[in-house]
Order: C-alpha cells, then sequence, then structure tokens
C-alpha cells in the first residue's frame, strides 16, 4: 500500500511523518512556511535514512519523491492522507485544516500530530469533519512504532479503518484510543511524570541526570518491553496483579508523590483493574512472564552494551574487572562464558553464525595477550581476518556454559593462524572448530605490514610453545 | 570484592537480593520465616542463574555458598552486609533493624529495600543508626543495576562509601540520592505514573494493555536509554532544554492529567532546569544526541525483534510483508540490506562475526526456495550447516547497502553445498566469499537422512542450472 502523502508542517514531528512515508515507498508533498524547512527536514531524513533501514533483515522499497510546495493547497493536491504537524495552537490548527479541506480529496485521511486537543475539538466548524482525525506519533517518528489513533463521534469509519491499515503497513502501530480526552493515553502519563519531575528540580531533590539515571538504570528498561501493568502482574508473584493492587493500593493516599488528586480505590475499581489484566496477560503464568520479561531485559541490555550506552556501559565495565588475565601457556584458554539468550534461535539453539562470534572473541583473547590489545588498535595497527574454515560439530542451547582453547599454528612475519576449539564445558563435548588465518594490518594504509619486534617475538614463543605440546590437550 | 551477605526477608526483593550477591561470589545467609522461603528464593535462583550469566562475555565467579537460618540473629553473623526486605509496614521494619542490631557487626551495611521510607525514619530508636541506609533495588534485582542509595544526616560517611563501593562491584548503579524524601526519586515517577493510569481505567478510557502498549511502543523505548530530560532536550531542537520548557510549559495549566498540584513555573526553576541540562548533556550537540539515541533504539527494537517480544513483534510482521519471494535463477540474489548498527564494533566497521549471519541467512533464503521453510523445520526437517570456508575480502561499515549472490555448487541425497559471495552493493566490491556445506537432518533423531524427493528435485534443478550458467555473475 503506498501513494502520495502531503506533510503540513515540517518541524521535528512533520520532519519525522516525511521520513516514514517516503522510505516506505511513498511519494510525499510538503508545505511549511519557514525558509529553512527545506534543510530541517533534509536532517531528519539523514537521521532516517541511517536509522529505519538497519531495523530489517531485508531492503526496504524504493524510496518515493520527495518535493516541497508553496501553498498548502498545491501540497494537498492529489494526496490519499494529508498530516497536518503544525504549532499547539487551536486557532491556528482550525486555520490550517480548513486551508487543506479547501483543496484536498475529500476521501483522503487528514491526521493531526496534536499531543492535546481531541479531535471533536479539531472538527469545530470544519467543513467536511468525518474525514478529520488524530493521529499523534512519537519522536522519532521514523523509528518508534506507536501512534495514538483517536476519533470523534463524528469521525467516518472508513477514515478510522484507512488509517490504522495505512499506518500498519508502514510497521507503526495504530494504538485505537476508546474515548477522546484531553492529551490521550500517552502524554497524560508523561505529564504525570513531568509534573513530578519539575517538583524534585524545583525542591533541589534531583538534578536532570539523577532523574535520568533512576529511570534508564531501573524502569525504563522493564517499560521498554512490558509497560506498566504486565510489569506489575509480575510483581505481585503467583496471586498476580490482585495481590498487588491490594498490597499497594493503600500508597494513594500515601505521599509518595505530589500529585495528590487520587481516584478512590473501590472494590470496582480493583475488580476492573483484574479483570483488565487477566484479560491482557492470563494466558501466560507468573513463571512464564518473568523468563520472557528477563530474556528481553538480557537482549536489550546486550544491545546497549553493544554501543556501549546507558546501562549498558555498566556492563562493559563490569566485565572488564570480571574477564580474567591470560598468560602464555601450552593451554590456552581463550574463552568461558555461557550462550546468551540473543545468540539463539527461536528453538533455543545457538544460531550457526554465532560461532564466529565465539571465535573471532577466542582470536581477540590471543591478540591481547601478544600485545596486540586495545592501545595498540588504537596506536594504528591491528590484525584482520583474512580466511576461517569453522566445522560445526555438535549443537548448543541457550545458558550452556562453553570453553574455547585455541593454538597458535604459525606466526611468521605478517601472518598468524589459530586452531580454535569449542567444548561444551560440562561434559567436554566438541561442538566447533575453527582454523583462522590473520594478517597484521597497517591501519592508516589499510594493508598489510610486518608487526613490532616485541609482538612478533610474543607470537613466535607461543608457536614453538604450542607446537612442542603437540596438539590441544583433551577436555 | 567479595564477602558474606545476610538477606532478612527473602520474598521477590530479597530473592533478587540474594541472587545478585551469589553470583557475584558472595556467601549467602538468608532469613525468612516463611516455610515457603526457600523454594521460593530457589525459584528466583533459578531465573537469575539463566539472565544474569547471559549479559557478560566472560565467565562470572564462582558462586558462593547458600544457607538458610532459623533466626535473624545466626543470619546476621559475620556478615559484611545486611540487606532488609520486610513488608513495608515501619513498626516491623523497627523491630526487625532492632533485632539485625543486636546480632550484627557494628561495621556492617545494613542496606534496606524499602520504597518509600526515609533512612531517617527508620533510624529512630536505632542502636547504631548510623550503620542503616536505604539501598532500594529494582525487580528483578538480578539484572536491573539501579540501587536508590539514601543516607540521613546520621548515616556514617564510612557506610555510605562502603555501600557504593559494594554495589558497584557487583555490577550495580548505585544513585546517591541528595535529600530524604517519602519514596526516593524512582517511585516518585511511578507513583504519579500508576495514579494516572488508574484514573484512566477508572474513568473507562484505556484498558491495562492499552496503557502497556502506549508505553511499549513509544516513550518507554526512550526512556530506557536516556531517561526523561535528555529526551525532551532533543525534542526542543537546537535551542534543546530552554525552547522546550518555555514552549511546553504553559501545559502545566491545561488539564493533560488529573494530577493538577503543579510547582510554578518560574524563571528561575526554568534557569535551573536549562542548567542542569546543560551540565548533563551539553558536550554533545543535539544532533550528535540524536544519533546516539537512534543508534541505541536500533540496537535494543533488533534485540526485541530477536525474542519475538513487544515493538520486535511488529517489526517481525512489517518484514515479512518487506520480503520479496525469491524464484529460482542463474543470478541468485539471496540477500540485499544495509549493516546495521549492532553488528559493527565501535569504530562502525562490520565485526567479522557478523559475515556468518549474513551467510546464514543467505543459506536460509535457498533453503526457503526449495521448500525447506519455516513449515518444513516444523515438521521434523531440516539442514544444518558443517563447514564454512570463508574469505574476508574487504571491510564495510554501519549503514552500506550490501547484496549477496548464491550458487548451488552441489546437490545430492543428504547434501547441499553453497558458495556465496557478499558485495558492496554502490560499487560491487567484493567483500567476501563463503563456501558452505550442509547436511539434511531429521529434527527428532538429530541425525542426517534423505530429503524428501519433491525438495531433492527442486535442489538438483538449481544446482544444473548453477553449473550450466558456470558460475556467479560480475556485480
Amino acid at each position: 500500500m503506498k501513494g502520495t502523502a502531503a506533510i503540513v508542517g515540517g518541524g521535528v514531528i512533520g520532519g519525522g511523518w516525511t521520513a516514514r512515508f517516503l522510505l516506505n515507498g511513498w511519494n510525499v508533498r510538503v508545505f511549511d512556511p519557514d525558509p529553512e524547512a527545506e534543510r530541517k527536514i533534509g536532517d531528519v531524513l539523514s537521521n532516517a535514512r541511517h536509522g529505519l533501514p538497519m531495523l530489517y533483515d531485508c531492503a526496504l522499497p524504493p524510496e518515493g519523491a520527495l518535493s516541497f510546495h508553496p501553498s498548502i493547497g498545491e501540497a494537498v493536491e492529489g494526496a490519499e492522507w494529508i498530516q497536518e504537524s503544525v504549532p499547539e495552537r487551536l486557532e491556528l490548527k482550525h486555520a490550517t485544516l480548513a486551508e487543506i479541506q479547501a483543496a484536498c480529496d475529500p476521501l483522503a485521511v487528514i491526521g493531526s500530530s496534536t499531543s492535546g486537543f481531541k479531535p471533536s475539538t479539531l472538527q469545530q466548524g470544519a467543513a467536511r469533519p468525518e474525514q478529520i482525525i488524530v493521529t499523534h506519533p512519537f519522536n522519532p517518528v521514523y523509528l518508534l512504532p506507536l501512534v495514538e489513533v483517536v476519533s470523534s463521534g463524528q469521525t467516518a469509519p472508513s477514515i478510522l479503518a484507512k488509517t490504522k491499515a495505512i499506518l500498519g503497513a508502514m510497521g507503526m502501530h495504530p494504538l485505537v484510543v476508546r474515548a477522546e480526552i484531553d492529551a490521550h493515553i500517552a502524554d497524560r502519563l508523561l505529564e504525570a511524570v513531568w509534573r513530578e519531575s519539575l517538583w524534585m528540580i524545583d525542591d533541589g531533590i534531583a538534578t536532570t541526570q539523577e532523574i535520568d539515571d533512576a529511570i534508564r538504570f531501573g524502569f525504563g528498561l522493564r517499560w521498554a518491553q512490558m509497560g506498566l501493568f504486565e510489569t506489575y502482574r509480575i510483581a505481585g508473584g503467583e496471586a498476580g496483579m490482585e495481590h498487588f493492587i491490594r498490597q499497594f493500593g493503600p500508597a494513594l493516599q500515601w505521599p509518595w508523590t505530589k500529585l495528590m488528586d487520587v481516584p478512590e480505590l473501590t472494590e470496582e475499581l480493583i475488580h476492573k483493574l483484574v479483570d483488565l489484566s487477566n484479560a491482557q496477560s492470563g494466558h501466560m503464568t507468573i513463571r512464564e512472564l518473568e523468563r520472557k520479561r528477563d530474556n528481553n531485559l538480557v537482549a536489550m541490555l546486550r544491545a546497549l552494551k553493544q554501543q556501549g550506552s546507558a546501562a549498558g556501559r555498566l556492563l562493559l565495565d563490569h566485565e572488564r574487572r570480571l574477564r580474567p588475565a591470560l598468560a602464555p601457556a601450552a593451554n590456552l584458554m581463550t574463552a568461558r562464558r555461557v550462550v546468551p539468550t540473543d545468540w539463539t534461535d527461536l528453538n533455543g539453539h545457538m544460531n550457526e553464525s554465532r560461532y564466529g562470534q565465539v571465535f573471532s572473541d577466542a582470536a581477540e583473547a590471543v591478540m591481547a595477550l601478544v600485545g596486540a590489545d586495545e592501545d595498540y588498535i588504537a596506536s594504528g595497527l591491528s590484525y584482520f581476518t583474512v580466511e576461517t574454515e569453522t566445522k560445526f560439530l555438535a549443537e548448543t542451547h541457550a545458558g550452556e556454559r562453553f570453553v574455547v582453547h585455541t593454538r597458535v599454528t604459525e606466526g611468521a612475519r605478517k601472518k598468524i593462524r589459530c586452531f580454535h576449539e569449542m567444548r561444551r564445558e560440562t561434559d567436554g563435548t566438541l561442538l566447533a572448530t575453527c582454523d583462522q588465518l590473520m594478517i597484521h594490518v597497517d591501519l592508516a594504509k589499510r594493508r598489510a605490514c610486518e608487526p613490532p619486534e616485541v609482538v612478533q617475538q610474543k607470537i613466535e614463543a607461543l608457536a614453538a610453545l604450542h607446537a612442542s605440546a603437540g596438539g590441544l590437550p583433551d577436555a
């Protein structure tokens, strides 16, 4: 499903919509009176072209055509979707919608990015209220899937259906809000946190950094994959949501926030909550939910570790202290660890592609041992792998412990060759082997060169030790 | 840094502390009067033993010794750290702390897991108030790094220093809260969202599922890596936090939440906020922050995709619709995509281990083409890779597009052999090749077997087509 979208208002949000449509193959026609609009949208597009295609393990469709137009009337011509993202002032929204409706196809969707206004408020005085709907996205629009979709009694059901279909086809999640309220759902939660946070800043309790850390090292990680209620269902233990609400309900009367306009905790509210939570998550036991939560957390934390960001940076620091120092030995143990959940297919077997990771890490341990460590690489020299021959001998699963032993089989001038054996730790089963050839490289010239004498000597000593040891030990 | 920890109260939180200490090599002595405590802690430990070691790319230290004790006095004997996690009732906390102090080392840290009480409240009537401190963790304690550390004027500075050092050595993030308030920092934010959410349930605006979706498909993903303020600094564009607060400040007076006890937005508060945000993130431009945010989001979303969970499930669905159907051809394009950020080292080069991923995916496309697709695997048959020979010829970077062409070079009975060529799409540079041998396997018996005739015929036809085409096309 592809067509033409018109973007009215090209700020951070309008630019994000432009990118989401364009990279999903739609033609996009932009109107924004700001003379800088084209540059600003170009900036957003450059981020989107970097990020969005990376989410997928196949190519996105070819980009649509992008054009800029001097008037709303010209921009909306022939568009199946018109997205209004002008500043949050009602009279401006009304004037913009009137101008859009004066020129657009009466069957087009007119979505408003409004954070706060209800659709019925936007529809006041409109020529065709039935084609106006709230489609509230989240920044960055090209990466985050959520769109709050809010219709009023006047919005045509066909417009709602078309809205859901088009957003879904672009990989977004249209969350249909069942009743109109100011600020819809997500921004009510955000506003509550924002107000509480401003109190803490105002009262000198915490800095912005400390509040951010309190979120991203703790509950932010839970919310990214489960949200609030499913997380609390787990916290209630085997008795689930009912236990949780009866235990923590009384805190509603305590000064745990400065925001004290609380709902009354009636039995009716308790039962409503429990029923909704059962409908949402009742098909899984608490234990299953816990395992799912933990696997999601492990995968996300490892993703952040790979980026060196947020909670992932803590992991890197901790790991640096955990990793044992390696000494030259006939029996060189270059890895010892478990198979993490993000290395497996959906059946829990370690994916064949991750054996490459195992042996690459083992080689890195050997490199560090001979002095070709992080500092060495920073100085402009390194070893590059040029060839590997891998044999896959037995399967392994998420959580299983394994060890890798490595022998240096060749180490002369520019070359170093390693032979790795990966074994299950519990029973010594040989899981895989790898014969790996590396060459020494000048990183500036991107060309092979000889390593410094001190490194060369260590490699030769190791190769001699391993040759005289006559092969790898039995596990 | 390892020693002995005593855990007083072994519920979800106490069990989580037990796991965090034990798996970091500490001996742990538990007191809990619940006859089910040992089983319950065993359940938490089994989750922790699955999850925590997976975070690291090396082994954790050997586990410490776990023991259960019939009295608080016996449990705390000889412990350097005592963690109190009894229910949130002040008289119970006071009685428990008194019993702990009657038997414990006066130099030990006594940390309380309290969600709401201030340390000075807990210290009332204590024999040695100076050794009591709040150490408030987040569930699951064995995976989430955040611990809010709150001391009062009576807490000894040496206890605070020891607390930070021990938590840090276990990979946790001790967030020292600079002033005592009810519910510290994180629970104030949680409580605000909880109250607002209960209003929405009570008013019939949204279900628990819809509120969770509004979080996990949107701002939850932002918060997991940046929190609130750094996210809003970006939303303010080049003018940062000052622009944001002046633009959205007026909303504090709007009914965007039912929680209306708001702080007054004075110039002083605005400047305080801007200064704090500058101190936190001013060393990076908005553009750098955006790129960092986007890379984190891509890596986390891909982690969730690999788990088939939350926003990752949406991506899988979208990808299924994006992926082109492959037809038998002399020139078989088995992959076309970009290098995602989670496949690279910190310098943005594609890590050598990911070439295995590329060729494994390419082989999967060939398998699907001959009928050995997901349904086939579900029926109990599959192909396993037994050997690969990979040549690494040129480098590639995050964001670069590449294609893989595959030729079936052998396809008889149980065997199939593929030769893959991976090229940069823009200039056709050959990046790597892989010669891959697979055998057909009965998944129940985990043993080689012949494929059904219909699959065998398709493989032979493909091998014949590729043999007659005489090699791969030039790019």
